[in-house]
């Protein structure tokens, strides 16, 4: 069973969306840092979405793809793969609605988002750490317990659920030239470039991915799908390869992507905590990144950079 | 020379220094933590002054007290000793005046804070790392610069700008049945009972200190000054000894101290980042340690706290 639905979320959709979800969710501030736009002499609004419900965006769209769900399909719950976020937002989520989360995690998954995930009464089975292992034991899940699966960004409601972080940036700030947002699997790509088109045509959007999972970056450039092949890098969230559903509109809607290399995700994560005293995670942190690098013309200019997610292992530091 | 001003600040002080320091200063946000309510049953009300000018609410005080002084007071700068928020708050304020600061600093101050210091164009003097050779430095720098001393904590104007933070946390929430603020040299605490007194009288104040640096603790259940002397705690904010203008404050307006232990004072700063995803000093840390120990009976109770602030050496975490 798939819960995706048929079609690229219009306009009315993502209004929708951010209805149904008021009140299950937060809505997360901006925040700027005079220290960091007087440095790259543009000015920065950073979209915490480090402060949203189970710590990252991933919130938005597991919590509207369950509530798009009618009563009867989600009775036997939901399920997913993932060793990250979107476990969390899931299993929050369906916790709150009342219904149960199956998750299949690697087995190596990080063991704060395997009790996370328990905390919100999500039931966990392990497997290999791999996409196949991952895949089939999900079929497994499913098979046995009747759960409709969500999948973490291949997913239209997803997708219009992640939209509503972006429509609310244009919400708090005219005129953004650019808004920029990190490219994983391309959920939050997607709904940030839809929302663009929707709510601020004139603003271009640009993602960043690490240099080191380039693999959007190529897929974007050549046309062609280049799968996530062992990628290297500390920004956790964005080791995915693209889907059939992101990756089109992510072609079609986005105007450019950027890549940054590990040292300087580290510099912007390290600026972020010590000038913002906010706690973002590596993935956050690849936007500012590609600025450092100075890999975009921004000098002068309005840009919201959404920091996707605040959930790090804090023993573990990429700057110790 | 010294700029104390001769008397308690009142509620038109207040008001006035609020006034005054309004768009100097950043007006910092109320934030709550679900899970914290949940765990301590009651509704905590965090003031963020790690979001503020320079990483602390020391701000506040010090760009009031520059700003009360005449144009003729501070021609030659004002001048203090401080390792710490204190050094930076002045330096940021006098530089954003226009005139000079000179922060006598101890040789062993953290460099991450002497490097703050420079950066607003602060003019720094080491001296040995004691309370007698910071204040003979600091009167051989007065003398040679003809500067005015703007002392941390024991100065009725600095007290005044600190009240300001208080006075903010009354105009989010009404109704508060607590209010709680670390305690160091107590100036903090002296602002905040006062704001208390003028803005909310129906509310308590109470002040929370490390176990291992419990000299107010003690003075104030005395009645006597007792000094600080070989304070072993991580709370680098709060190492100080009360001063002769704080203590009777304190001694006439606060209702209670509470004193934390280290560890607990660990789990609360942890507890702050992991859920609030907010960085916090290990100062900022200590009346959530206090409610961790079950000092005060909070159950179904409206609590405002003050984070004094932000400034971490983030290499050095106090649960790594």
């Amino acid at each position: 069973m798939n819960s995706e639905s048929a079609s690229i979320p219009t306009k009315e959709d993502i209004l929708k969306a951010a209805d149904r979800i008021r009140g299950l969710i937060h809505r997360t501030p901006l925040m700027t840092s005079e220290i960091i736009n007087s440095q790259l002499e543009c000015e920065i609004f950073f979209k915490c979405e480090n402060f949203q419900k189970a710590g990252a965006f991933k919130s938005r769209g597991a919590t509207y793809a369950i509530t798009s769900l009618s009563k009867d399909k989600i009775s036997y719950g939901v399920c997913t793969h993932s060793s990250g976020n979107h476990a969390q937002a899931l299993a929050r989520a369906a916790n709150l609605l009342g219904i149960k989360a199956y998750i299949v995690m690697p087995k190596n998954a990080p063991s704060v988002k395997i009790a996370a995930v328990k905390q919100y009464n999500g039931e966990v089975t392990f497997c290999e750490p791999t996409l196949e292992a991952r895949e089939s034991t999900l079929k497994k899940v499913i098979e046995k317990t009747g759960a409709v699966e969500i999948h973490s960004y291949n997913n239209y409601n997803i997708i219009c659920g992640q939209a509503t972080a972006a429509k609310e940036v244009f919400e708090d700030i005219d005129n953004l030239d650019i808004i920029m947002a990190p490219v994983g699997g391309g959920g939050l790509l997607s709904g940030t470039a839809l929302s663009t088109k929707y709510f601020s045509p004139n603003t271009k959007v640009i993602a960043a991915e690490p240099e080191n999972a380039n693999d959007a970056f190529r897929s974007f450039y050549t046309g062609k799908f280049v799968p996530s092949i062992k990628p290297d890098t500390i920004a956790d969230g964005l080791l995915t390869s693209l889907g059939s559903i992101t990756f089109p509109l992510i072609l079609k809607y986005v105007n450019q992507i950027v890549t940054a290399n590990e040292d300087s995700m580290i510099k912007a994560m390290q600026l972020i905590w010590e000038r913002m005293k906010i706690i973002i995670e590596p993935s956050s942190a690849v936007p500012l990144a590609a600025l450092l690098e100075n890999k975009l013309d921004i000098k002068g200019k309005k840009i919201g950079v959404i920091l996707s997610g605040g959930n790090v292992d804090l023993t573990k530091l990429p700057w110790l």
